[in-house]
């Protein structure tokens, strides 16, 4: 679609993470009128690189030259476009607008979303970009949850759990589950060719994960099921995944003081499923909602526009 | 040196692992007379290959072209030479010895030690090859561990969980400690660039580690502390190290009901020197001997040798 074509936008509204950055355009109700991915994540920029790069390829690309831009994610960060500097928990949507940070840009004016810090569970401290524009979008669109205290699992590369209280982030811990799984696959004695997607061994891998504790044993059993029982190779990539989210729901809300009879998983649609089935399968209640609608929420809600219903 | 300045030798001593040989020529009064290394590791051998280069270049480097040997490790599995079926838990060294493969050697008689299986701690089993003739050659050479019920851990890529009652093996567990080390140092995002030997930031592992559980968070703080909290980039992998360590003492001993005042370590100093470390930060006592001793203890005994002393 030549840009044109493009129909004329009153937002940019930008997730720009480590691998990618994904760019909505949304007209002046806050619907969405075009959407497109860049390869621009911000490990494979230069410094200074992240501007630029806006400027001369995204704006053009989309037809919104002269179009407001709000941004969240690690372009927030070091890596990024500029150090948008972290938000404090407990942290509202209105804290987090309160200290939008206005970048320079020739074509119009851009936002960077700051990310959120927290104290974690044991004084260390943890961060978030991203997750909490993603948080505070869910929350706009469906105020019913704005009340009480809520436990909401963004799961992905690096799972994101958070509480809620009254609307407010007031702590979050990040469990490196999605990573853990990857290099694991790839790179250790667990790697499986062929991988199946095998619902059987993803619930054998749930049950082997136990309290969540002992991990690099329970691990363990990934490789002595099939070389000491014969399950198939092509199942083990399933039954890791089991295993790894199995022990991530048992024992990473302990770390936040919040076991809770509902989780609310927010995210990719496959990935939080796979979470669904976990909790499910230790008698939890599970409500999905999607990341993507949520991101687009939480930039629009940001920036001080009313969205479209 | 070369082969005819060798000494005569009465055995040949092997601990043939998935990466390395390690050959000992001993004596008849079981004293160690020649050392060697060979890159024969049988991950890096081809079907019917360990039994032509054991004959055509281990046997000529140590001038025993019609000694008997022994040997364990991989080398009894499906990857080895042949595969000596595994001997079930409880085991004995008597039940060690009289299950020993003889192969096939033109040069003189080759006996494989069998690896041992054991229900691990949930019913999936878990097996092992060689940890157990390092741990009936320790108790051979130190029979008053011999009586009572004693937790030996040995540390390693698969770290072995242990227990013993009145000289026999009764179950254990395996940890891949080690290999999480190598995979996330490697590969993840808590890669580190010229690590340092950081004890300090060793023992801030340790205490993460907390109670073993919720390691994929546990793991993140790793990061955190680096990114929010400026902790210097090359203690990232002494952090780790402590971290993993920690996790593996606190949590693994648990999974064979196996919470002992007291654990011995078998295996590599440097190795043990750390889990001797994490295990005293949580009040545990801890004994040292030494793997490479143990091994040949071990080897010489299956054999039948009576061993110097």
């Amino acid at each position: 679609m030549a840009a044109s074509a493009l129909p004329a936008c009153e937002l940019l509204a930008c997730d720009w993470g480590t691998t990618n950055l994904r760019v909505w355009a949304l007209d002046a109700a806050g619907a969405v009128t075009a959407q497109r991915d860049f390869p621009l994540g911000v490990s494979q920029l230069a410094a200074g690189e992240a501007a630029r790069r806006f400027h001369e390829e995204v704006r053009p690309a989309l037809g919104a030259e002269r179009t407001p831009a709000i941004l969240c994610g690690m372009v927030g960060s070091n890596l990024g476009w500029a150090i948008a500097p972290y938000v404090d928990c407990p942290a509202s949507r209105a804290d987090l607008a309160a200290r939008l940070l206005a970048v320079e840009d020739p074509g119009g004016p851009v936002r960077i979303v700051p990310g959120v810090r927290s104290d974690g569970f044991n004084g260390r401290g943890d961060v978030m970009r991203g997750e909490e524009t993603q948080l505070f979008g869910w929350l706009a669109s469906h105020p019913r949850y704005a009340q009480g205290r809520r436990l909401v699992c963004h799961p992905g590369t690096h799972a994101k759990w958070m509480l809620v209280e009254d609307g407010r982030l007031v702590g979050f811990v990040t469990a490196m589950t999605g990573e853990l799984f990857a290099v694991l696959g790839r790179h250790s004695v667990l790697r499986s060719e062929a991988p199946s997607d095998d619902m059987a061994a993803f619930d054998d891998g749930v049950e082997a994960a136990g309290d969540g504790d002992a991990l690099a044993a329970r691990l363990f059993t990934a490789r002595a099921r099939i070389v000491g029982q014969g399950a198939p190779p092509q199942s083990a990539s399933s039954y890791l995944s089991g295993l790894l989210i199995g022990a991530d729901v048992a024992a990473t809300p302990r770390l936040l003081r919040a076991q809770a009879e509902e989780v609310i998983l927010l995210g990719d649609s496959r990935l939080c499923g796979l979470y669904a089935r976990a909790l499910s399968a230790r008698g939890a209640k599970t409500t999905t909602f999607d990341g993507e609608a949520a991101a687009i929420a939480g930039l629009v809600a940001l920036h001080g526009m009313e969205m479209a219903q």
